[in-house]
């Protein structure tokens, strides 16, 4: 080696993301995809925003200190501090605060951002992933919850899994908060306490009563009654045949700003703890920049959990390559190929033409390590007599044509 | 105001990027979608990967030092250095080499990541961009090449953009690099010329002589012969149909990796001077990796520049919200609509429900605003008869329907 050569540079991406080769892309497309499709459904319109965002925005009150601990944040060159977001509620409440007097309520937007934590990456926690965000701008009523909770549960319908897969648990965070308050705990008390509680789908009922005599010399399970909002909440949802629904009143989520109705979704397998979708109602965050509040409540939903789920109930779609179709090439065929794929084009094909000086048995060989399903040998031969040989590679089955239309209707059937 | 109040958080977006709403929002998916359909047409499979990257990776000498200037780059909390990709080339150079001996090549493949530059946001220029990447690695043809030149002509195509509004200049820089070395000038001098030439098109002639002169005391145009290669490839374009493809051996590209056939398109508005699309061929720089190198051609185009040439051509389309349907509902009609709006949903509709307690023609002025086009008013009567009226808002016409099919036939026609 040229003792003035580099040391190669490694291939590793980033420690705790991911790269996405084209097998990964065509999963993360289908599950964005039916994201989309059954959020759009409930009538909702896709917004964005910028990974960048000043670390003021999560200074406010109503972020979870742990979120504080665990952004990536910085100064840029221009002394200002940015954060990769660690989460979307704080944007989109900026975003909805930003255009309140222009925006007509009730106000139904979702996005699938790419979120950060620089935490140790473990199943189903990564330092980038991506999250559906679902929010419901504008309207108070129980109705709005139940629209958010019943827009979760189609979602997991839609990508195939039944009721017995995942299983919905709602609660009134206020409920609890007063239950916890009658119990007349310092500060910290309450605070260990919803610490707790958040956690406790993770431990055993041994670990959490240890928990919690830790916190406070009370062994009990820390249940709180069921709200009439969690009532209400139920019998509609069980109206709108969403029968795997129940009450706990440990569902507290991590963040301050939850006001009202909570929910996690989780998965019946007993080897997955981590919740699939999370939300509920916030109804305070915009106050944070000024002005009257605009009533929310909203869900998310994680890409990496989602995935995992999906893969272990084979619930994913082979990956198959969006090429239909490739044009080997032998002899002085080039123009004519291309010509010909353009007409293809037009007929709505996604179409690839042979770049090498490859022979043609290698070039149909290649096609099929792609994937690609057809090929079309074009010699001098078949360009002078317009009759194109359509080989369905899986098969080896020939079909012959003598025009694009032709072709098109073949590969689509 | 309580004292203890804090002051209010800015709603504004991070200097330099943008938020999206939803009108924004579907201008970018449709130049996405664009952009996905045409690339996919030519046999291209989409990729990704994190924004986050090893800063490592770009301090490979093949990577313009400009960018290394102008990079966000910082230490996580496990003290890595860490860049958001400046662009997307050295990653997809990392991915390819990290699989080389897995991939089936020549590997078509495309990506529209977002990648962050740290400089003074103006006209075109943004801190974070989206730009397509369409690479095709593995064959080192001029076959190659024009594919990807031919790709970037169809994408403007598709567009609705004619030949005359925009102009394709090829190289070989190949054969600027040799010319200024026949004049015998200094490494840095040398590299002067060349970013000269990159800036060019932003000059006046007299701007560009002044400026060579201060260099090497030369005031010629810099200008070389046309390459075979250039010859080659400006008659298979040719043969292809593309006739908006002129040489211009000031073309170089700011960027070192790249090794033979560059070009850039150009709007032939000269309000705008800024490149469209720009890219050729980097045949060495997945040797960075170690190992041999894997010839790849490719090009980039971002979405600020293409938003602004379709925004001024007026070939944007016009908003339109994704939902077609709302429901209103008068006295207590709320799981019927829920019933019949999950009915539609089922015939491929996408449609909202009331969740307030408004009057209904508060109801149906909300939907008029959010330019939802059909509404259907579900009263008890009209869940007793199952008789619905459909009401067009635009025009105001009404149609009877008695069954969801009925109704979403109406609407998608």
């Amino acid at each position: 080696m040229n003792e003035d050569a580099p040391k190669p540079l490694s291939t590793e991406p980033y420690k705790g993301v991911r790269d996405f080769y084209p097998e990964d892309m065509f999963v993360q497309n289908y599950i964005f995809d039916t994201m989309r499709s059954v959020v759009e459904g409930f009538g909702y319109q896709e917004y964005g925003a910028s990974i960048l965002e000043p670390t003021e925005l999560y200074r406010a009150k109503s972020s979870e200190e742990i979120v504080n601990e665990q952004t990536y944040s910085f100064k840029d060159r221009g002394d200002r501090d940015v954060t990769l977001r660690p989460e979307m509620t704080p944007t989109v409440a900026r975003m909805v605060a930003h255009k309140r007097r222009l925006l007509v309520f009730p106000l139904r937007w979702y996005s699938i951002p790419n979120v950060f934590r620089y935490e140790q990456p473990q199943r189903g926690r990564l330092r980038e992933h991506f999250q559906l965000n679902v929010d419901l701008f504008g309207a108070d009523s129980i109705e709005a919850d139940v629209e958010i909770i019943h827009i979760a549960h189609s979602l997991l319908k839609a990508f195939g899994a039944t009721d017995t897969d995942f299983k919905i648990k709602i609660n009134d965070r206020q409920s609890t908060l007063m239950g916890l308050r009658e119990k007349n705990l310092t500060p910290q008390q309450e605070k260990l306490a919803l610490q707790l509680l958040d956690k406790k789908s993770k431990l055993t009922q041994d670990e959490f009563k240890t928990e919690a005599r830790k916190i406070f010399n009370d062994s009990s399970e820390l249940e709180f009654k069921e709200s009439d909002t969690v009532k209400t909440a139920l019998a509609d949802l069980r109206a709108r045949g969403i029968s795997n629904v129940i009450f706990d009143s440990s569902i507290v989520r991590g963040f301050d700003y939850y006001t009202g109705l909570v929910f996690e979704i989780f998965d019946t397998n007993p080897e997955n703890r981590r919740s699939l979708m999370a939300g509920g109602r916030y109804d305070n965050l915009t106050a944070n920049f000024g002005g009257e509040p605009v009533p929310a409540v909203g869900f998310g939903a994680g890409d990496v959990t989602m995935r995992n789920f999906l893969e272990t109930r084979n619930l994913l779609p082979e990956w198959k390559p969006s090429t239909e179709i490739c044009i080997a090439t032998i002899g002085n065929t080039n123009v004519a190929a291309n010509d010909l794929a353009q007409a293809l084009r037009k007929n709505g094909l996604n179409v690839s033409v042979n770049v090498t000086d490859k022979k043609v048995g290698d070039q149909i060989k290649i096609a099929d390590k792609q994937k690609i399903p057809f090929v079309l040998v074009l010699g001098e031969d078949e360009v002078k007599k317009k009759i194109f040989i359509i080989k369905e590679l899986e098969t080896g089955k020939e079909t012959k044509c003598s025009s694009p239309e032709e072709i098109a209707k073949l590969i689509k059937k």
